[in-house]
């Protein structure tokens, strides 16, 4: 059985404004109805995998865990990791957690953000590199390249072995390359672009990280150790990890480790690192145009027009290299040659304090989803959704009253001490301060809308006196 | 005094989205906080000038009586156009109008929707012209043209009399030219754009009419004979009006008249007629980049970024031409080369039924405007804003219940037989079938947040019972 290691802990910008520090590239549905994370993780189930073990930030711990729940897969592990310390720490606790259960633990990482079209491409290259990883090698998987790319790094494989389907000798790991090395390995049919996806035993990386990054071992070993089980997660230590170093697989192990091979395979892998890839990742109409959502190109030409909301009609005219992707709150135009520097929007906004630098219009909580309809001098406006046998905290505010008008299906709800159910087209009134809860008994969603005024509307005008969630003070 | 005649009935496509059939250009802040509407009645006021007359459609004659009641000026008259007719008619039917209050009127008619910098070196131009205007010459308003426009018609100059700021002999009008005429009239010194902006006695121009445009008399004249009054608006007879051709002022009469003269004037004049030309008139940065609204230029040149929403972010990053602009539920990105199409956007989604194509976002009532936050399975949410002293039609509903929570403001609100005020924080619950009515009795506007359920939500589920402002089924 093979343990599919997800990494999902990352907030990249380069796909603003739909991947947001709230909200993620690798929960977005990106490329079809499922997020690339649900993609990710249902590729590796089925015979031959064991439940996942999921590493993420604590920020997301509930939307991962409602993105596995809506696929029906039950994760071995969802560890928290305390900070950002890039893929070498979390691939170390991983291979620790795994080994606990399991010392000879057979583990397949891999980002949890990327796509790959032929599924069972990918996990027939899986199968036929486990004989190498059972012995002792780290199985790294490689793409063969089908253009000068300068986003990706390569693998250089060694002369000599040329069996089809099974994995090859690995020579060296090549940094992103400039355009004529590009050109000129894209061309060699002795280098593939490197996936930053593994195969090994928890033994084997275990041995390559005590050869050649010592150092990860004992801060990370520690963080396991003193983790704390919240909930259905698992927290690392913050102490413990805050001494781990910040630093990549590749750079602490993979460079230097000398038991690598290097296992081909082809099916439409993409990173989607930037818009430029999500283009390209789009089967094509012949002139390079990529539309989702509502949108509408007319003569245009390689560019990606994207709405991502069925309420907002996005067209183009007379495009050319151009990449569009609007949402209710922002919009960006950018060259598609700026692709890579699409962060620089993200600085620009965070400069003014924009929180469209930041925030996804939609607010993830354990209990569901919120989103703000209006923002008026005195009053607000959200629609909530609340998902089947959820709760909100027990909670009251200083500042604001509030309104709710159960739009679809039914409330339980509580004010002061009492509690009665709300249903549809039926509306309560939660006056300054008073206690209350939200909850749905019921096993539909629930949808309601809250109209709240008063002088200061702030989400953290919240006292919360019971929550089931066991969330902290600003979550 | 000169009665200024503010020709408002046009409904253009080319600035979609800003610009839409429910809520033309004219009426938009596409320049600065006033409607250019407003800003071309501002600019005709003031010593030296009567009331205004407006001639609209019946579809914009509350936006037109707000806009102009927001200015304190009172019209002289709204003429409302039964259906488009160019301009020939509307301007014949605004001087036998004028005629007959004062049959010898100086008028001077102009657009609505053209952008003029310098009002004051406008008014003077104007004041310079009435002697010949007096003595029964049809003056017409050129402005000196400092690039080789194909997008505007040009007025050609006679030799010989070159006194400044008085005057000049007209030879010819040119249509719409091609670039090398363009190019060429640009420099000849001898060439002014046609602004369609004229200066004539009531007297004179219909003597021009019945010299060269005869067949209009009759069923221009008939159309205001038969005209109705509804409240402050003056309704042209639908079946003489339809007998009226449909043909411009130039091709009807100034093309003809042998009694014309051009006025020359200078003052930043544009007429805004595409986002090009929106785009120019915006005051450079150097690098050609216009930004309006909360929009981000990173790196671009020669690109115009719009957003017409406070809470809508517009980034754009190395663009070179491009226009984008931005609403919450539509967004163009066009290639400023393509300007003049952009009503092809317009008619590609009008194709696929998008409300976007003819709809503005907030939908102008004459009590004030509403706008749909969200619309769900079997609900929707609306911001409502009520102007003060303003009512709603007492009015029933088959087919939903309406929550109201008033947040700003107070409302005076009659269910069935009862009345009462409901203030900000209350809220009141309509039930399906009740005959119901909401006013506005205070000194400031009142907003209500509006939640409807039930199972079918289109406007066209209203029975109205009495109306102030005496709307016709289906307004």
């Amino acid at each position: 059985m093979i343990t599919p290691v997800l990494l999902a802990g990352g907030s990249g910008t380069r796909l603003w404004p739909l991947s947001r520090r709230s909200y993620p590239k690798q929960f977005s549905e990106l490329a079809g109805t499922r997020s690339l994370f649900q993609a990710t993780a249902e590729r590796l189930s089925g015979e031959g995998f064991a439940a996942p073990v999921v590493l993420t930030q604590a920020a997301f711990r509930f939307i991962a865990a409602e993105q596995l729940s809506a696929l029906g897969v039950d994760p071995a592990a969802v560890i928290l990791e305390p900070g950002p310390r890039n893929t070498a720490p979390a691939i170390l606790a991983a291979a620790l957690w795994c080994a606990q259960t399991s010392p000879d633990a057979l583990m397949l990482v891999a980002p949890s953000d990327h796509l790959i079209a032929d599924a069972q491409a990918f996990r027939d290259a899986v199968v036929a590199a486990v004989p190498a990883a059972r012995a002792g090698k780290i199985v790294t998987f490689g793409i063969a390249p089908d253009r000068a790319e300068t986003g990706y790094g390569y693998l250089e494989l060694g002369e000599g072995d040329t069996a089809d389907g099974a994995p090859r000798a690995l020579k060296a790991f090549i940094e992103k390359p400039g355009p004529e090395a590009a050109a000129r390995m894209a061309q060699s049919g002795r280098h593939l672009w490197n996936a930053g996806i593994f195969l090994f035993t928890a033994p084997t990386i275990r041995a390559a990280f005590e050869a050649h990054a010592g150092a990860l071992l004992d801060p990370v070993s520690a963080a396991l150790a003193k983790a704390r089980q919240d909930l259905g997660f698992l927290r690392l230590d913050p102490e413990a990890w805050s001494r781990a170093e910040d630093v990549s697989i590749d750079y602490a192990v993979m460079e230097k480790a000398r038991n690598l091979v290097a296992m081909p395979f082809s099916g439409g892998w993409s990173d989607l690192g930037d818009w430029e890839g999500v283009r390209r990742s789009v089967p094509g109409t012949g002139d390079g145009v990529a539309l989702s959502g509502p949108a509408t190109a007319i003569e245009c030409r390689d560019s990606l027009l994207r709405s991502e909301d069925p309420r907002l009609e996005l067209v183009g005219l007379g495009l050319e290299g151009i990449i569009a992707v609007a949402m209710p709150d922002a919009v960006l135009v950018a060259d598609k040659s700026r692709a890579q520097e699409v962060r620089r929007a993200v600085s620009a906004l965070r400069a003014r304090n924009a929180a469209q630098a930041t925030d996804f219009p939609r607010d993830h909580r354990p209990w569901g989803w919120f989103e703000r309809l209006a923002l008026g001098e005195r009053f607000q406006v959200k629609r909530i959704v609340v998902k089947p046998g959820a709760a909100l905290s027990l909670q009251s505010h200083h500042h604001r009253a509030e309104h709710w008008i159960v739009v679809q299906g039914t409330a339980q709800v509580t004010i002061g001490e009492a509690t009665r159910l709300v249903t549809e087209n039926e509306s309560v009134y939660i006056p300054i301060g008073a206690r209350h809860r939200m909850e749905n008994p019921g096993k539909l969603p629930m949808v309601l809308i809250e109209v709240q005024t008063g002088g200061y509307l702030g989400e953290d005008d919240i006292t919360r006196y019971e929550d089931v969630y066991l969330r902290e003070a600003g979550e």
